[in-house]
């Protein structure tokens, strides 16, 4: 996108900042990586944060600084831009698929040779394919084995498929078998800690079985990697998983707050909002109601709309490039030209659809960073 | 986005298109095209069709060779690159609040001085701010009032403030006030021909009041535009619009083939697509299951998510990535590595995920065209 639709520059204040526009809160981010690395410390657990939440790779270097041992992706265009920043170890967390895709995944691991490139796999054709591409642009990478531990998505189900895969994976000399990929991605979001329990408790036992059909077989597993921010405790005292890969959790969304959390877990603070204005107000007899700047194209709904930040408003519709508010309690008074900051329904695919985070502090910006993955989903 | 990523070469065969990608059937498309311009033939209305669905300027010059007359679009920023393509009359349907937006737009204006360019207002206070910005940048502005004819989104409500409206427009010489802009959005899903005509008698009855009360003030009222693709044969026969802005007809979507149509209207045929991938495949006793690798990121599920294009399969689950179909009957199969079409939920912020349309005829691609609009929310 054209440059001259930065929406800030570093030193505005923050009602100068051109809406829509995502709003990182630094005081609060700083707080969420800190309390991340405070939960799991003394814990023989990495942390891979997950950049499709993100796609930012100033947001992976503070990540990195604040001990994450690297990031994962989930595409091999999402992957490049934090390879090509100096990242040096990227695990995309899914399958790549076709020729033309593991041709570019392997021309990738080949450009950036000291840095560890990892895929993952739950088909032998997969890994034939891949094996192909990388001898062809004399790379290697990491493989790992998707389990299904629940998700239903993709992934392996069958115990003795993942030995068939390892022994696959361990006749190719350019490529390393390195463990287990085994996210439950859909227990993130059950509502209460019993129901979340049960999920990895599930998932960890799978994943130990499956671990164990590997290391019997004489294949090595030296990782097992899965969890999000809804359960990453529960994996990372699981006595099975070593590394974890929360990605909400610098962030926050409105169907993450929905959890019910256990008080012995760290609450991560909501520091990602939306700064809107006010476009369109209408006060009168039948209605009392604020029309913002921002819809479809600002922010995703599968997860619900994005929220008022604020008390005394719901939101009433949402269409392309509009979210229409309406009064239902006391609260803020909204008139035409405000910014009032919304809430994201679901951090990920809201952060696709901008260019740009505004990294704020003390209503300040302090500095405007490039999504640079954004719309990366080859 | 890094141009190595682009999803095609003219001239590659459909199959080996990257995916995710966005494909547009060219004979369907230009069929659609002369639907649209024939059905409104020999009627004095004019055609100016809504940018905000393609963002993509080579598929507006095909619309403008075609017969529009110009484009509109909902954003000062997703006007830039059709001005900066020449375009040469583009209306913004929306309000333009705050200083730092007037002032851009005056300057977008001032930098295409040859080229129309129109806003809308539902404020008194709007106009002032554009007067301001238009006389410090030295550009003009078309103007038009906003009427709420029952979107009840933004625009005036009230006859009278038409008229307050029209008043404060005329006292601006760098403002021209063109007419009304009177769109009914949400009639256009409404799924039965009954309801689609008596929400649109509701606001051509509207329209005319206001545009009668303009006149009797002695204020210019040349244009009534309004309209989409589900209702636009309406408002082009009301004998008050003279103006339509349809934008999905040109590709069209699952939430338009859901509305009942009238036999005597053009049937507008599905276009677009997204090419993916079957990246893991499931076929046991419990299920026959293949997962796409194109989800949230590429579709959005506002209006419910993408869905086959073909028989026998249905959608189980959407994630960020990945798109889960079970088999419901008889169809096509699906092994890993096939690429099946999907069909948009909701074609505006679908497009909005993509940077690239595939442009194709007969299974060969003839054109790649960048959304150039895309991500354009400023």
């Amino acid at each position: 996108m054209d440059p001259q639709w930065i929406p800030a520059r570093v030193g505005d204040a923050l009602h100068s900042v051109d809406t829509p526009a995502l709003i990182l809160d630094l005081d609060r981010f700083e707080a969420n990586l800190s309390r991340l690395m405070n939960a799991i410390q003394g814990r023989a657990v990495r942390v891979r944060p997950h950049a499709k939440s993100h796609k930012c790779v100033e947001i992976a270097r503070r990540q990195i600084a604040a001990g994450a041992i690297g990031i994962c992706c989930q595409k091999t265009s999402e992957a490049a831009p934090f390879l090509a920043a100096g990242i040096s170890d990227v695990l995309i967390t899914n399958e790549v698929i076709g020729q033309r895709k593991t041709e570019r995944l392997a021309q990738l691991a080949a450009s950036f040779p000291v840095s560890k490139v990892g895929v993952c796999v739950d088909n032998t054709r997969a890994v034939t394919d891949l094996a192909r591409a990388c001898e062809r642009a004399d790379s290697t990478l990491d493989v790992y084995i998707e389990l299904d531990v629940g998700h239903d998505r993709a992934g392996v189900t069958a115990i003795e498929d993942v030995v068939v895969l390892g022994q696959e994976i361990g006749m190719h000399r350019k490529l390393s078998l390195r463990g287990l990929q085994a996210y439950f991605g859909n227990a993130q979001h059950r509502r209460t800690p019993s129901e979340r329990r049960d999920a990895i408790a599930t998932a960890t036992s799978l994943a130990r079985r499956a671990k164990a059909a590997l290391v019997e077989a004489g294949l090595p597993c030296e990782i097992v990697t899965g969890a999000g921010t809804g359960t990453f405790l529960l994996e990372a005292t699981s006595g099975v998983y070593n590394e974890i890969q929360p990605g909400s959790y610098a962030m926050m969304d409105v169907d993450y707050a929905k959890n019910e959390t256990e008080p012995s877990w760290p609450a991560f603070d909501q520091s990602m909002f939306i700064l809107t204005t006010v476009m369109s107000r209408r006060k009168d007899a039948l209605s009392d109601r604020a029309t913002l700047d921002a819809g479809l194209k600002s922010f995703s709904t599968d997860s619900g709309p994005a929220w008022p930040a604020f008390a005394g408003w719901q939101v009433r519709g949402v269409s392309d490039e509009h979210t229409v508010l309406e009064r239902i309690g006391a609260g803020n008074e909204l008139a035409l030209g405000d910014k009032p900051l919304l809430i994201p329904g679901h951090i990920d695919p809201t952060v696709n659809l901008h260019d740009w985070i505004v990294a704020v502090r003390n209503d300040r910006v302090e500095a405007v960073w490039p999504i640079d993955a954004r719309g990366a989903i080859f």
